[in-house]
């Protein structure tokens, strides 16, 4: 280390020992202050923990616990001038890129691709805002979709509707567009077998696809399309992964609630009487999901990790469910 | 059914009908209509469904299917009159009380603790904002903390600010605060020995807890008498459940990013070499915060119901988590 910026961090180091004397002075603290003990020891330490290459959470913990202090004292001026006197300290320990050596923990390809990462500024003005919700078994996610199409006056898709328009396309058609890029997808579908007789019957009608398969890649193809002319709301359906297998800037949202109290919502929606059995059948159905999502992307369905954001619906409800959704997806710039 | 109810029914049907042969006609969508075959029967069907006691998805996604259609109208006077219409009748079926069969998934007790649900209404303006983030090893969950306390001018503690405070405080006076509502706490946190001289040396000391527990207890009162004071952000030590289980309202937000991308965080925050190190390092103290959280709540760390949010940290990033986390508690009110 050259010896002015030696001198430097010797500096820095003294501030943040007389900025806590200071502030011990002002609150009377009977708690004593954070920097204890003999000064040349201290100064010595902070200079190592500020200039080390590990991060410092210690560090870190010391100067939060000054500004904690700070805050608790009564005068005004007092204590606005020793804050201030905290964030400059803060800066120059930032500007320096030293400290607590904090690192970015973003990932590119997935910050470039959240249409909720405002700060990233990859978004286009022409990048349709579309949210896909994912959802375990009666969280009412569904619900919120729909509500949050409705609010926000854009399309909605989910298993049932997508399954109408496919109906209507006339899907046995043509599965050409099935491009390199799927392959990927196929290494995880390919353990689905039928009965030989069935297989065999739909092994010409789906380009030697399972139907199930065939029925994921019409609704992928058919997502990618649309995704490049509307805005939509899409629950289900790994929407997630194809959109981001294809590179459209999208937001996926899990939406979940503790099992009992999804349970408790089943057993008033499917007018099921036992308790129990509605546990059972979360349970069934939500394995069924992950089933689904894993064969088809290779990661975990539920894991907070794998979506931008993860809800509680218990704790929002489908009315502010929508509302903190709305909050997320605005562009403070807007 | 009265006849009457029973008339109504049949009349929205009719509209809901007569929307879809609008909507056709006017896009002269090649994908024909979403009620097709004979009018009596579709009539009826609607009908069914609009009264059915569970819910009816396959309705709903029928009439998702025909608003989805009335977007695509390029003539605009034709597209909104017809979209009025489409709200009209969700109005109607919404005012019945009937149709989707859409049941609340609110949970009173959850919601009422939940500071950013702002149409529970239950927020005192005495209240102070209270964030809570656990989060996954080497997500920057932490850093998102320190940052987002900083941003908001308010405290920040973490496990080391606490132990810090702790240490001042010179915990080991009194325990005597211990009510029976914490008993429940116990209950998970009988399980743990320590050696036997060290068990009785600690016994008389912390009134018969284990020193685990009794750095936590005192961390738990802690919190909820700070809650009544001032405006903080703290990360880790259960707070959320401390909170909740002493009816503070707060916002409890979960950061994670998948394991991979937090193992090469790891690598740089604590210059490891081995990608296959960091795995191992992430996984291990996951699994003690994991049993650390279960211990004293009973509940499973990381599952995202437990939370109001969840947050995928390499998303958005550390600056832009800071971001998102302050559209979410901004009440739209204010």
């Amino acid at each position: 280390m050259a010896k002015n910026k030696d001198n430097y961090y010797v500096k820095l180091a003294n501030r943040i020992y007389d900025l806590d004397q200071k502030a011990l002075d002002a609150t009377g603290s009977s708690l004593g202050r954070v920097f204890s003990g003999e000064r040349e020891k201290n100064i010595k330490d902070i200079v190592l923990n500020i200039t080390a290459d590990k991060q410092s959470y210690t560090f870190r913990a010391e100067l939060a616990a000054i500004a904690n202090m700070i805050r608790t004292i009564p005068e005004k001026k007092t204590k606005s001038a020793l804050l201030r006197e905290y964030n400059d300290i803060l800066m120059d320990i930032k500007k320096k890129g030293s400290g607590f050596n904090s690192v970015e923990i973003i990932n590119e390809q997935v910050a470039g691709l959240n249409a909720t990462n405002f700060s990233s500024g990859k978004r286009s003005k022409d990048d349709h805002l579309i949210i896909c919700i994912s959802r375990s078994h009666s969280s009412a996610g569904s619900d919120i979709g729909f509500a949050l199409a409705d609010n926000l006056k854009i399309n909605f898709y989910d298993t049932d509707v997508l399954k109408n328009v496919m109906t209507r396309m006339n899907q046995e058609k043509d599965l050409e567009w099935l491009e390199e890029k799927d392959a990927v997808f196929l290494r995880h579908a390919d353990r689905v077998r039928k009965s030989k007789s069935g297989h065999l019957r739909e092994f010409s009608r789906f380009h030697g696809l399972p139907s199930a398969d065939a029925e994921f890649f019409n609704i992928s193809k058919f997502l990618c399309e649309i995704a490049h002319t509307e805005d939509f709301v899409v629950v289900g359906r790994c929407a997630d992964a194809i959109l981001a297998n294809n590179h459209i800037p999208h937001v996926s949202i899990y939406i979940t609630a503790p099992a009992d109290i999804r349970a408790r919502h089943l057993m008033q929606t499917e007018q099921i009487s036992s308790f129990r059995k509605a546990m059972k059948i979360i349970a069934k159905t939500d394995a069924k999901h992950e089933a689904y999502y894993h064969r088809y992307t290779g990661r975990i369905w539920g894991y907070a990790g794998n979506y931008d954001l993860c809800l509680n619906s218990s704790s929002y409800g489908i009315e502010e469910s929508v509302e903190v959704i709305k909050r997320i997806i605005k562009d403070p710039q807007d």
